[in-house]
């Protein structure tokens, strides 16, 4: 079983077992984001946790192993999105990138925002009476650094 | 005057003349993240505006209707960026889009969170002791619809 | 069962069942471009729709959730489409696009025609004696805006 | 000059004259959608225009001819657009595209909606109180056919 | 059945069998090059024709309204061909295109060579004693035209 | 004096002088598709041709040993040609390209049909009242041989 | 049996029977770069060598006429090859290739080598004691000509 | 003065003074297809020979230490080469690419044909009293070796 | 079985069975880095080896011969790779690939590094408190040669 | 002046007064291989080492705070390196990238080598006789951290 095979299997038992992916999360009282991501294949998941998801959602019990080890990284099938839900994240890119990456080095320094320590936040706000969704990066700034030996 | 060669003019004059895009913010009063966008091609600005800019960066006079025009957006050179702080916005994408997807559907419905009824900020935190680069991206949600007649 | 083997399903069995499309959408009570896109995989149905859809085209009990699901969106198998009947739609905004985007600023002001609030109609017209087919894009207008907190 | 010369030179110039496209798609007595299309470097213009709109916006002589050859067609710089009002129609290719050749041929036979002999227009709609964009494409049916000798 | 399994499942067919192109366009009585194309996923057959067809390449019934079905065309795996054969026509065509190009606009007008209503034939010319392929391209030519109302 | 800056300069001293391809292939005696060709940067021109061209066209004395010099060949700006007219003949390759490579193989063997040793013709034929291009592609059968010593 | 599996049939069978590629071509009496080219999916088989293949590697019936027929050429993954064996030719092409075309310009005229009538052949030199590679090219040169009629 | 308009310079330079290539690689005492390849941009000259070519070719001084620079090498302006003449060599190593990989490792062993101690020639042979091109490519086999320390 | 299929069945048969690595490399006596990467479908097993593997890991018998081949190499599955840690080292190719290359040039006179006659450690340092990975790439310096006959 | 402008303006004066790029850093008194970069345009330069070089190379004043600021960092023109020297370490990421991933795992953990607090060192060793290159990349660890609130 590769890890492609295991995440279609939770994908398509996810739906047929009508769960949502806040009640996986919370079985394995991981955060939302970070759960969701896991399962469709970006982290491995702690054998515990994976022994769990597999039982809820009927995995075979190789899908174990498979799931709590590193996986490739990478969930687009394209380079540029073609889902306009995930498009719009991109365009956002494509419109304040270079906007963001002169702010940051104006009020951090030259460096980057991690993408490894580091958390995303899907929230709620409200604007003018519309509901807003808000989605949060919060990554360590990592400055330019060449160690000295 | 082409609106990349106003682009091209507005940052080297920024840098020959030590303004930061804060205080280029303030002279227009508008927002940061905005206003650094908007210099860097990606927004038009109102007239007067534009006239500011034009004065404090001394720009030709021909720049400031080529300014104020809606700019064809779109503002990275290739599909997938190079410059090591903004890939890093680009590998959250990779990693976390597809659950970004799942979880606005599960929270909100079927729909997308706007990148045109929206805004960027760039915040602070501290977590472990060390400084994180906060970015928000705030859009209204639009659900599918189809409109009846 | 994954939303691409579903939607091949769907589409061989309408063509060994003969139905048209039309005769699908009138099923289900759902517009006809509406139904035709969903059940080529780019919409999720209502559940009960679903249902008399996977009855209708004998699909297995388990396609139902997952045509319930809101899928990845993005139809075409390649960025350029090669399908003449696609890819004239494609040549008109190659050719037309620009102008659109000058148009829409000139007549709406910044921003966009949305394509999530939005419905596609196809029709039919006579000009100079020859039957011309009419496909209307009608989107709501969303102008740039940078909500204030 | 090249085309692409004489149509940089048409921006620039209607910015800086204050030209809408409107103005000049009356001074030549075209309709707009094509008058800015042929002008964006998409038509080649009627001699006789081409010199009224290179006196309107101060073109030199050299650009009438110019004006006037048939162009290399094909107004965008990516395969895929950048631009967030342009990339709207594409993501509707995207996600009606397969399903629009499905009801051309249901409603019209085998055969494509003709770019060629075509026109696209531009108008207005209000639904649940809130202004669309509605641009209309209008092409002649051609049915496939191999001609007999 | 998809259209893709239906036309490999013709190729290793005809092979196995021994049938020539020829002999299966004889046999449903339509010309030589538009058979071959249908057979290759092309064009729709007529119902009787795909009758015919799959008798004599022993093709499940379940094939015979995939292929009276319009397919979704376009048969070259990458976007430049590989296989020498195909590849020479699009040398010509990156050596000729824009040559033949300014003719059809210098001997026609400003429009195309339709490839809808078009037929290709397939011939034989000898020059200083060599063996020559001829292949006709004739397609009605389309100008631009915007339809008045 | 670089190839492409001859081939610029042809073009636009064509425009504004007003002469038909037909009239630079007459005024060197050469046949139209190959003169028109070579003009646009695909083919040497004889020194003696080069030297009428440059003077028809006012091009300066450095022009004619570029124009007699074995040009870098390839006329198209994207691998999938953008412009309607030069796509159209694309659209034909996607199509019947697989097909023109079987009946080359059934009719003359394996091999290819040479674009070297190679004319194109474009003429005019008329199918039920209507105005037609007809493109000849003429290549010598070059079968695959493998030399013996 | 399509010629993609025919391919990977003898290529996993040469394998666990130990055949060299050159008892292969012994087998069958062709040049052993031929051969390795054939059975590697670039080259008709004659049928008799396709059934002696068949016979010595265990292939099934189906598999004689598929070898037989004349395939769809083009061996490599992707455009730019991968593995370091084939890259380094690749690299050649990039370092040399414009120089060849300026010398076989210079030495033989306007024209190409063929790959058609055309033949590779692999040997070993040494030189400064080192073993090389010696792998050459040798096509038929084809000069540009455009037939009388 | 980079090494770009360095080449573009001799380019331009040998064609309006008349020197072939053989006349400069003489002129410098270096083997033909190396001389031709280093002028191209791929390989440093010796000082002296920079300064040879700089004086016959009329190059100005600061031409001498770009030409003696190591260059960026890679001579194709697209991955896959548009020119007829190189694209022959292209489609060799399509067609023949994954067999002269097999056969290098039957008869050398894993490892590759080196590029970088390498030269290749380009000769003339007679076949059935045709001319032939005949290109060698002899370079160094290096065996994959894994260094013990 | 290919070897893609093996190097799947080594890859899910490892995380079954819970080997490190590191187990496996001392299984056969072989370095770390070089047992992974062969096992990864990049190098060819010597036969005892392939054996030993497949014993330990319960693979087919089949698969020996296969992973005693030379395989064909790369793998990415992307020409720019999207998992985060393997991509850090094609950023600092980005980053500093052209300083190498300076430099190589600088100190060690026009060549390469050779990626064949090349092994990869990795280790361990500590600065400033923190773990670092320590990557060395390790290959012969080639000096480009023209071989003399 | 942009960055880009700079960049060619320090490679094009090095070569023409003779500096090596030891010498260049030692001017600075900075590293070699990040003196390196930062003149190809990868690193900004603090402003003394900015005026430092700018006096060396007789670069113009209104380089220094060009040099000073952040650049776009990414410093190939293609996504797969064409030059041979770059190339090979492209190579080594194609056959090694997958291995050194498994490893960083099985001795680090879930993360990366960061490219951000990271150095490259290039040095000299000698196996069986042979000069090698020995490049270092010396990267902090930095483990998959999702920060707790």
């Amino acid at each position: 079983m590769t890890r492609d095979e295991a995440t279609a299997a939770i994908v398509s038992s996810r739906l047929a077992k009508g769960f949502t992916w806040q009640q996986l999360a919370d079985a394995i009282g991981r955060p939302l984001v970070w759960t969701t991501a896991a399962l469709l294949g970006q982290h491995p998941l702690p054998p515990d946790s994976a022994r769990q998801i597999a039982e809820l959602l009927d995995l075979p019990a190789e899908a174990v192993p498979v799931l709590a080890a590193v996986p490739y990284r990478g969930g687009l099938p394209t380079a540029v999105p073609t889902d306009p839900t995930i498009y719009r994240l991109y365009e956002a890119l494509q419109v304040y990138g270079p906007a963001l990456k002169e702010l940051i080095h104006e009020q951090f320094g030259d460096g980057i925002m991690s993408a490894i320590n580091f958390k995303l936040d899907i929230g709620r706000a409200t604007h003018d009476g519309a509901e807003h969704v808000v989605i949060t990066f919060d990554g360590k700034f990592l400055p330019y650094n060449w160690p000295s030996d």
